[in-house]
């Protein structure tokens, strides 16, 4: 929406507040650029080894995702809401590693963690373990909100769900035949190889159809970072883990500052990847410090982060937006599944990475 | 031990090596400051609540764990084991929120958390919500060094620590009755006021004895910061969390970035405090950052992550040390129990804040 510019703008601010029964103290600007960046997953993702039509169902996804965030932003509602919306998507398409369609632990079931960010008042929540919310991303928005803690873990959290009468579904409505397929497989190379080692290098072993599949394991996440009409950010993560995982591991996504990171002061991040990598060098926050302590732009302090954690070892990827509606994508394994939708108009849905 | 300017500095390090065992691709520094730093919660912490007796035994307890982790140090062996020997000191010791004496969750159990750090690797592991293990430190350093990942948590973190053969303790060993009395007080003040704000409002309600107890609610945690003769840093923090703490509720002190940090690069922190705020800052690695991005001094970057605490609204505090052994102690709460000792000779050990 573009106005003249002799257009008063208080009086233009005023009037969309009360077509949209927004606060009159907290009116959108007419000159906010507004949008999110959303991810869901990254890895060994190769464009010769994904069929056109499974290509396309991604894409689809992806695009439904992200523009069901961005409706909520474009009717002048939070970028919280808007997080929520586009995970919650991704929760419920069995594509992604998250909700329904989630990895299955070494006991065969789904385990799922979540965390949110809220950029104005840095709030957050976050949940670690839980095995029968149907979207993990609103719990951990809960937690924020109706607790005064940040994070819940296991069967704790779910308690805390159902005082707050969440839905609650059996684990097998997350559970998916791929997905049991995929852990039969890093079962079977588990048992062959006797080496903790093996689940990061069985991809060599596997079938180019099973690379796919095998793929998934490690870097299974989605995620959404947004940016208001009120200028406001916010960041949210959810994931199923790993597959084969044991001993009640988890990863970055439930770990503000490493998974999860939004301060109105600098961007959001959500973060996915190689999750140890993640944590251990608080990855979401890095990338805030680098705007904060030395100014450096958004994108370059993402790509900063990831050479970091590709010369620790790792891999994955970073998705990020700023309160100038600057987005960064940035990754260094071969694809990650993304989108991106801004006020401007630019806007885009990719899968593989610009080496492919 | 001071060397004439003239002595070979090889044959020395060569020589020392083999005095102490050293491996000598690694051998120590002839001007390698060493140390360590340790605290054992902050929170209201007043000279005029606390008995001399009470204060000896605390000034007494700090010392002895200080000093077992400086041994560590002074004997060559890395800042890993010294912040393993002076935690486990004061997980061992009733006194502190952490291990024996650790405070009682809203099922009446202690339930503990732990994170540590490597600093020259980056490697980290961490433990949430363990029942049975008499030291929870030990036990994250077993998540560092002998699996991939970086976070155990519940009964999955203990069915892994079976795996190794770890020290199995009825949940009995760490639950003494001052935590009995306090949980019971904490529940009392939870029905009266039915509202979960009251948890950090009671403090007024309670008898001046009473305060000391009640504080600990909210701030209990042990934590040390080491440099060893090599130059490598390393953190670590545990703790029992919060007095009628519900829903598996995590604090900052398992979270890496929040509650434990260390790089070489920069420096090494553990945090105590009201642990939610240590989250939503990423309190361990903005200090860590402020160092690396823009080049603050360790002390100033420390002040400045606490400033942020309570502007935020909460307190605490960290302590730290960076590769020359500058240290920080660094609190906005009245008092925190802490101390440090270096190579140099200084050090002290303190409990109250300089306004008392």
């Amino acid at each position: 929406m573009k106005l003249p510019s002799a257009f008063p703008l208080a009086l233009a601010a005023a009037g969309l507040a009360t077509a949209t029964g927004l606060r009159a103290e907290n009116p959108p600007s007419m000159n906010q650029t507004y949008g999110l960046v959303i991810h869901g997953g990254a890895g060994v993702i190769l464009r010769q080894e994904m069929s056109a039509e499974l290509e396309a169902r991604y894409r689809d996804a992806l695009t439904q995702a992200r523009d069901a965030g961005y409706a909520v932003l474009a009717r002048g509602d939070s970028s919280l809401d808007a997080v929520v919306a586009a995970i919650t998507f991704m929760e419920d398409s069995p594509l992604f590693n998250a909700g329904r369609g989630a990895v299955l632990n070494a006991d065969g079931i789904c385990e799922l963690d979540a965390s949110i960010m809220d950029g104005r008042t840095q709030a957050a929540g976050a949940v670690a373990g839980v095995h029968h919310i149907k979207n993990p991303i609103r719990l951990a928005r809960a937690v924020m909100e109706k607790s005064e803690h940040v994070m819940f873990t296991g069967d704790g959290a779910e308690t805390f769900a159902r005082t707050l009468g969440f839905e609650f579904v059996p684990n097998e409505y997350f559970q998916t035949e791929l997905r049991r397929r995929q852990l039969e497989k890093a079962q079977q190379l588990e048992a062959g190889k006797k080496s903790a080692a093996a689940l990061h290098e069985r991809v060599t072993f596997a079938t180019v159809d099973d690379n796919y599949l095998i793929d998934q394991i490690k870097h299974g996440t989605v995620g959404c970072v947004a940016l208001d009409q009120h200028g406001n950010l916010a960041a949210g993560t959810s994931t199923g883990g790993m597959t084969n995982k044991k001993f009640g591991r988890v990863g970055d996504s439930p770990i503000i500052g490493a998974g999860t990171y939004a301060s109105n002061a600098t961007c959001a991040v959500s973060a996915t990847g190689w999750g140890e990598f993640f944590i251990r060098l608080s990855v979401a926050h890095d990338i805030a410090a680098q705007m904060e302590y030395r100014q450096t732009p958004l994108a370059a302090a993402a790509d900063a982060t990831i050479a970091k954690v590709g010369k620790l070892g790792g891999d994955g990827g970073v998705i990020g937006i700023d309160r100038a509606g600057h987005v960064a994508m940035s990754f260094n394994s071969p694809g990650m599944y993304r989108g991106y939708r801004l006020s401007t108009g630019a806007g885009a849905v990719e899968i593989f990475g610009p080496a492919q």
